[in-house]
């Protein structure tokens, strides 16, 4: 039975909580899940061009025949659409449907649908109900858990959002086997950074079974599932990103940074490869500061290639900027508090830390260090 | 002493409660009482064209003169302000003054860019510290307080927006010295309004002593300050408008369909004065549907009359559309739940109450009758 492997994670957030369920087959029973949580509703659906054909007709056949009307909002697929543009787009279509405030707006797609669809529900009559149907790996362990939403400006990623919970997640992990392994892999990173963070036996965990995760089966579950835990645990900590949430930013800062460099050009990096490197940067720091053992770094590396992973800033096909412009898009990165670099940085595996006051020079010296490749 | 006359109305929402001080030159005081309560900030001044001369410069060295560092951003002037395409311009300048989460947007105007800055600040960063130094009787008594945000699109009025609470509101009696009778006349309709909905004495008052209100002095001061109590006592029991916080929307399911029929052409008719219209054609329905008596009816549109406000369909200069099509303006406004019409009416002076399944019907043939005049 399908049903049995449905694993449900409980984000504790009051009366913004929510379940994610992560499982086999729950594009089918979407319609069902959501009727169940929210009877009555009409939906609007945002999704972009690639998942439409693969996933929308059973979407819409499964909310239809439980009894949920449902407009659907197909946008170009890619990084642009987090753009002021196509979140009008979405906000006014949404408004043509002439939905309510206790209607839903269904995001099915990857973050950047996600993230674009939420910020939409956020702000349409100043907040409607809001659903998440991740169908990337990455979505499903990182975007679809916390409620953070946002476009892109021409000052830096995600600088521009609103936090607005989801009240479900239905991660089906079938839908996955529809991605590419370039796809795959690079939302494999973010599961590997919750084994980082503060969860040593699953990296150890990951290190032995990333081949049956990237098949499917029991395992992708388990990970996924783990992933979701990891997540929703720092986020009922800490909903709006006071405190301990930045731990989640592992690797994201130099990611941010070398996404920024190439333009967003997801032929030369996506998101969660920026992250890879971004992580094996933040160990390899964190040794070059004697924070941290250099195997730890070196364990990082070879698990980061062993999956096909990039782990160095030389994996970037094409030119990049030099260090003094790289380290410019860090300090406008959103990490920045009152001018001083902050970095998530490790004292080994599964031991990161909020590193404030990290001193520019040693960051500007290390990354002329890496530049070289 | 200008300090003596100072009320203070503190907005009771937990930690995301704030002080409004209303009273004498308080512009020159902003910085202070700013960096009182937000030691270390930097601040972007959203304001418009109109607002920019009287007041930014004494704005801008009450703040400097506290230690704080502030960036103008001056958009036009008007309704049309409130649009996506300023939104982003207000965005893209808070971005360009490198602002950080923990610095603040403060907004010196009208009720339009208290609403525009507000949405702004609730989006950039995910959300900075907002501040309103509210230049019109509108924004003072209304739009400064409950921290709703919003921009308007082509589906309507309000319809896209957040709810950002500010961290302190600074309204300065003074300044409406400079606003024409016209302005201050409309602000005046919201103030009527707090009496009507559910403080009988204070209307009673109002009738007394609007003459002195509109004069400034002692009477000016105590009606700001018992409106923004009015307002905050409400939106403290009900912040996200799921319940009675509806009730602040007497007039305005009328009033925001003559502003749409109008174009929002603010020669023929500015927002105050749509309430003002708005609240004698509630109180006139709900004399019609046996609800209240017609000399309740008959006492609103004599106080509108005394000051000067409009208070009749006809009292709008230029063609209007037809009573269908202003149905349809009033179905799409945000309050409407599935499908129903619901409407603020009255059982007499300060006996406001949310009707809900209002036929549309009786609507419809209720607006004939008024759009003959």
């Amino acid at each position: 039975m399908a049903a049995e492997r449905t694993e449900t994670v409980k984000v504790a957030l009051g009366e913004r909580g929510y379940d994610i369920l992560i499982g086999h087959g729950l594009l089918a029973r979407a319609g069902a899940e959501i009727a169940a949580r929210l009877p009555g509703v009409r939906a609007a659906i945002v999704t972009d061009e690639n998942v439409a054909p693969r996933h929308l007709p059973a979407l819409i056949a499964s909310l239809e025949a439980a009894g949920i009307a449902a407009t659907p909002i197909v946008l170009p697929a890619g990084e642009k659409t987090k753009s002021f543009a196509f979140l009008q787009e979405a906000v006014d279509k949404i408004l043509a449907a002439r939905l309510e405030r206790g209607d839903v707006v269904i995001a099915a797609g990857g973050g950047v649908i996600g993230d674009l669809a939420g910020f939409a529900a956020g702000i349409v009559r100043r907040g409607m109900n809001f659903v998440q149907v991740p169908t990337s790996l990455l979505a499903q362990v990182d975007s679809s858990v916390g409620g953070k939403t946002g476009i892109n400006t021409a000052h830096g990623k995600n600088l521009v959002g609103v936090f607005q919970q989801p009240r479900l997640v239905l991660a089906d992990t079938d839908v996955l086997d529809t991605l590419s392994e370039r796809e795959f892999r690079a939302g494999y990173a973010e599961v590997a950074k919750y084994g980082l963070i503060d969860r040593p036996e699953f990296f150890a965990f990951l290190e032995r079974n990333w081949r049956e995760v990237f098949a499917g089966g029991p395992a992708r579950v388990a990970a996924i599932a783990e992933s979701c835990r990891a997540k929703a645990e720092v986020v009922a900590r800490d909903e709006f990103e006071t405190g301990d949430r930045a731990l989640l930013n592992l690797g994201h800062t130099f990611g941010h940074a070398l996404e920024a460099a190439t333009g967003y050009d997801g032929s030369r990096l996506v998101h969660g490869e920026g992250v890879a490197i971004g992580m094996a940067l933040a160990h390899r720091f964190s040794a070059r500061m004697n924070l941290a053992s250099p195997d730890d770094a070196a364990r990082v590396e070879a698990h980061l290639v062993a999956v096909g992973l990039p782990w160095r800033v030389s994996d970037i096909p094409g030119e990049l900027p030099d260090a003094e412009r790289l380290l410019g898009y860090i300090a406008q990165d959103k990490k920045v508090s009152r001018g001083a670099l902050t970095f998530i940085l490790t004292r080994g595996i599964g031991r990161c830390f909020i590193a404030r006051d990290v001193p520019a020079s040693e960051v500007l010296s290390f990354l002329r260090e890496h530049l070289g490749g």
